[in-house]
């Protein structure tokens, strides 16, 4: 068995999923000028991250989540890892920190690779005015839709004895992700994707972010890709978790029910 | 290999199977007053979710579950997301929450897919007035049922290099559960079920709930089920939880013992 | 690949594992008037539960368990889940539940399936005095024995692409169980068991409760068995719990170490 | 497939690995005179348990755990589960309990396979004063070495469709058990080890307990077994625990750091 | 199937990767005067283990971790495992713990093995002074390198049916290696790594701590391994935890967000 070629690929931001509970009981039991205080920070520290919206300094948004797993999504890309580390810790020094506990996280960054886009990494310098850099512009340094839904979750290619992607020749998965991306490109419009790399980051391979108004749309599209190769055969799949955005300034109304 | 032909889907209601833990010491050290408090904000809670209960709205309804896994079952079905994420909000803001703790929570929305009906999704005009109609509403928008007793667990359908569901062909797959539809049928008066989908929303594929007023017809009847092959080589289940349905004015006398 | 033949079964009693740990912590500094409540009411818990001990209304007995999964155990067999449900929310109302938690549960009933008893279930009427109906009737409401020694371990069978059980025809299924019969037959008078089905109802398939005066008897049965290819080939085991029965009564001498 | 010929055991010692987790917090804060009673208790505990040590009674001693899995380990050898129960519930009313957690447990009792040792099996009589026979007792009350380190982990033969351990006939496993003492014999003198069986008594079906003066030597003893096929075919490993022994009366530097 | 060889392995310093998770709302409430101690005794515990940096000593470093998985890494290579033990238990005895939780560790020992340097293993007294001496030494005692962002994670060889690397003939186990550290090389500059082993230390069989001042240097790296037979067939990789390196005097600065 022979090594096979890796893709190329280039890296934008760095992205955090960040997670939290929110203690319930205790915002319950809060006086009410803590309960202020924390609102008010809290929708300081999340403005201020979303208001960081353009390309040169990266993007926040924030969450609502469904279900047990979690309650509060800030989901920060940021140009430096460092700068992604002063955003999760600046979060534990707000008054609303001391309400949340923090539940999950995913940390990756932006990546297109050397599949789809072979001119780009083989003739770099001519391709820079071209829609493929603005492509390749869109997925580094990705803008947060203003979709009311996001669903988040963590991914491997599979490497078993039968289905080994990293087995496949370098013609054959670029095939496989052309198809796949056609699946995609189905739903433009309805369902917008930031795909970012994990690999030496985080437990997965890739983490992948989708976000569309109707979560039925999020639903059909990975509904059909299942059936295409590339996942049937060689996707790994981790946990899955829903939010709706919410504005900053709703904080308190979040958190009043 | 090629890509399969995925099945149309329509969705109908959210469903969210919310699952809560008693924290039974703070419950028995609580001065009355408090536990008179939050036995009357969690009747209003559960009985004004139950109280929506026509076809436009949704249901909900309340169950005690078995075992460690948790102690309450909160079952809401809505249109939209943006109601499941209000009404898990707001049961933390009752005096109850103040005594509950999420054990476990599932998200799905309910569905019909082109394998069993497929006149529908080709013909749809023709068939508005029909039995059909009819039946795909019951599934999109269903009732509750009445029956004491609700077994509800997450699945997916396999993707193993042999046994591959997301592989097959489509008819293949429609006959798989067009025999598998015939089982349940036969428990048809004795077994209801809602199936919902999840892929995107939540950790697997699909979320099964049953409802029967004597447990070992739910057992029999999955018992039956898993020596059909769409189980016995294609399912992978999650975990099951089991629990009995009280009305919401019966929680003073759950909470009593 | 056709669907196989269920075999039919027969339910008896539910059954429920309640594990629960002790917190020691708590118990060591509690007034010695609130330990001595608790030893009151929990030996009338404990024993009231195993005084209902005819084939008519279940039976009950209490287990100190080995190592750090758990410390007690108490096993409830009775003829409705009501019963069941309203035993597990009653002990929650006990001095004694303030010292422990909830660790561990499972919830299955009792069984009897047509692969050993197909005349049973071929023809009722006539088989109701004979042993094998004394046999059945041992098996759906069985008595606890009085040994010292209990292990539990939940358990399916495979369902894999090459070893599925559910594919294999019925009578090579009937022909594997008996034959593992007879393994437990040469253990009679030393180790006891009780089956109980959890299809629908836990997460495993089944339940399996051994009791023995001596452990090393269970051992030496389930290794025997380990080399019979329905367990070697087809057994999927879950976590194993190891406990000894002590009477009520001794529950002060079993707090006080 | 025909059912396989299981070894004959013998058992001796039942045997507890008690792994429990200081509580540091609770430790730096409590006043001088509880800590002092914890000691105090601590080394009454540890050093009369230790103090049982000839082969009619059982053997204890006490260890360091290395990383965060747990701070104290407490090996218990005992002739009866009874024994194990009582050392077991006798620590939690130590005054040095209220400073622990426990963090894991094993369960298991020390055994000889008919593997090694068939005539021993077969001629029960004659070999009692032999070598084999001495060998036999080492094996099943074993003495625990003075060695410095100690690593344990809990295992299972393999089950799958492929590497079927249990489906091998019985002189196969036996060459294979052969090969594999080789190399622990190799090791005489370095290494020494506690096999003890756990099927239906915990988790997996051994406990493995391994003593040497320097880890290195634990390390190349396993490493070079891993490429022998009773391990790299047949061996499914637990977690892994490293620790190191002290005598019960250097516990108040133990806690001291 | 035989027994295949193993390589000779040598072992350097052990290695401990302690993670701990900051209590944050404790920090945040703690009086200033405890919040001074903390950093004062913290800054001095890791400063004063980083001071030990000769190569008969051992090496310490600090690290911010990114995500939930933990706040902050400790890394320790000493001599003995004494001195790791020593040093774990002398932390929990600062001020800086009491705002602590112990999060995650690893245990693990620096190992050269004979795939790679033969020659070393071989003619053992000639090759002392040569580059290859040295070579063995920089990796049996490592420096940890200034680079800001570290990747660790630990790792198995796979055992399956098909592709088990300890069934593998020596020469091409060695062959794999050589290839895979031929990847390693073209990083040379960019990426260092320190190996090291855990066989019978630790759950998995090695750990791997990657270091680079360029995160996405880590991430083409293992994306490239990824495509390399020693990797896509036989590697099984556990958790990925990323961290950034800060020097012990700025601990006052990290904890204040």
């Amino acid at each position: 068995m022979e090594r096979r070629r890796p893709p190329q690929t280039e890296e934008g931001w760095y992205v955090l999923h960040d997670f939290r509970s929110i203690d319930w009981d205790a915002w319950r039991n809060a006086p009410e000028r803590r309960r202020s205080q924390a609102i008010e920070e809290g929708i300081d520290y999340l403005a201020s991250s979303e208001a960081v919206d353009d390309a040169a300094e990266g993007e926040s948004a924030t969450f609502a989540v469904l279900g047990h797993k979690a309650d509060l999504l800030v989901l920060h890309l940021r140009p430096t890892l460092a700068d992604i580390d002063t955003l999760e810790r600046r979060f534990e020094h707000t008054a609303l920190a001391e309400f949340t506990e923090r539940a999950d996280s995913y940390l990756s960054v932006t990546e297109v690779s050397g599949y789809m886009s072979e001119d780009y990494f083989d003739e770099d310098a001519e391709v820079e005015d071209t829609g493929l850099a603005r492509y390749i512009e869109s997925r580094l340094t990705p803008e947060i839709p203003d979709s009311e839904f996001l669903s988040f979750y963590p991914m491997d290619k599979r490497r078993g004895p039968e289905d080994n992607w990293y087995d496949l020749p370098f013609d054959e998965r670029a095939e496989h992700l052309s198809s796949h991306g056609d699946i995609g490109r189905e739903y433009a419009g309805r369902v917008t994707q930031i795909i970012s790399g994990s690999v030496g980051l985080d437990d997965f391979e890739w983490g992948v972010t989708l976000f569309a108004d109707d979560p039925t749309d999020v639903k059909e599209l990975l509904y059909e890709m299942r059936f295409d190769p590339s996942s049937s055969r060689f996707a790994e799949f981790g946990r899955f978790l829903s939010a709706r955005r919410f504005p900053p300034e709703h904080l308190g109304a979040f958190l009043a029910g």
